[in-house]
């Protein structure tokens, strides 16, 4: 998150919006945003989506995502908005969205799903 | 894939080999590589893959991918491995594999599934 | 569809829903509905919901789809619900949804998303 | 897998195969295998392979799969390979692939990837 620029932009009860602005090492040759970061931040979305909703001491880990890349990513940043579909005491589901954002315009780029898991820290000694 | 420092390390007919050497920026906190970093290089070998089988004059474009993290992204760096399990004029298929590679161990970290679309680039004028 | 005893309850522009009312041959043991019945009525959704997008003389075929079960399949039927979420001229992507109702609860039993294909019939002769 | 008319062909640690024999119940109106059935037994396949390296006292549960129908379902029948990519305590991820079986040859028809949870079944009172 750090590296390519990520912050999170909104926190809610299972819900997590992260916002990656343009930066020349997010884009393609195009001006596109790269689809690698595109999944990145969408795979990060959902795990704090995840993490909002677990108990103190916990972590998480993704087990899967599966992702469309819709639309190129153009704008002046990508949202990625992470949404817990089902949790649960093990594994959590997140629905994946990222948007592409202009001053005028938002536009669905990438759209997926996640399966995550819920691990306990293993107390300090 | 220049901005995660990763390279081609081979390139045959339907296969293509992505190497990610470990650095700071794609590792976290305990030094294991970083899933995005790991899904984007997966992501990378795959569209490489089906690339070596279009004609010329043409591209590619990831219409999506899915993938599992099977183990904690260890090693000195990663390999990813993308090759064709069906070739196609408008659609190609590819498997997904990354290993987790130290001087004595190769290590399956994570693996997944990628649909990619040929694209007609545009004549020039 | 017919095999499984499924029928259309609802079709709008980009949205079909098909419901499975509960019979013996599609449940198992444990009385839920099986896993299989209820991906392949998540699938036909989505590709009736793609269809109902396309031009005359076209057909539609399911190039992936990903889904995840997030509980038992109770109820008295299950209702899947395909929406379009990005239309396309060669590619269209659907999310799926997948319902266990009874008299008074309608609960998410398993949700994915899937990739469609838009193919030309070829004219009689 | 009974309703269907599947069989299972082949019983391996971490590997299971299931056989669908050509019946008009699993065809469509073109004679392929439907893609309901195909996805079906590939996900079946998937949950033996896990099972078979189960505790005892164990049984399996499908947390999601996805699936890539690569070319029509033809054949006299129709054999899904389900094999444990890797192998564990609470989950397991499988390779999916099915083929089109004529007596001269063998078509990949489908691939996919599966996520599978082991649940303790309950001690009887």
């Amino acid at each position: 998150m750090a590296h390519l620029g990520a912050r999170i932009a909104h926190v809610g009860a299972g819900e997590v919006h992260v916002v990656l602005p343009r930066r020349p090492e997010v884009t393609q040759q195009h001006g596109y945003f790269h689809a690698g970061a595109t999944s990145s931040i969408a795979d990060s979305a959902g795990g704090y989506a995840a993490f909002t909703l677990f108990p103190e001491g916990s972590s998480v880990l993704t087990v899967e995502f599966k992702i469309n890349l819709l639309a190129p990513g153009e704008g002046e940043h990508l949202e990625a908005v992470g949404t817990v579909l089902k949790p649960g005491r093990t594994l959590t589901i997140c629905r994946l969205e990222v948007y592409g954002v202009t001053a005028t315009q938002r536009t669905l780029v990438a759209a997926g799903q996640q399966t995550l898991i819920q691990i306990q820290s293993r107390p300090e000694p």
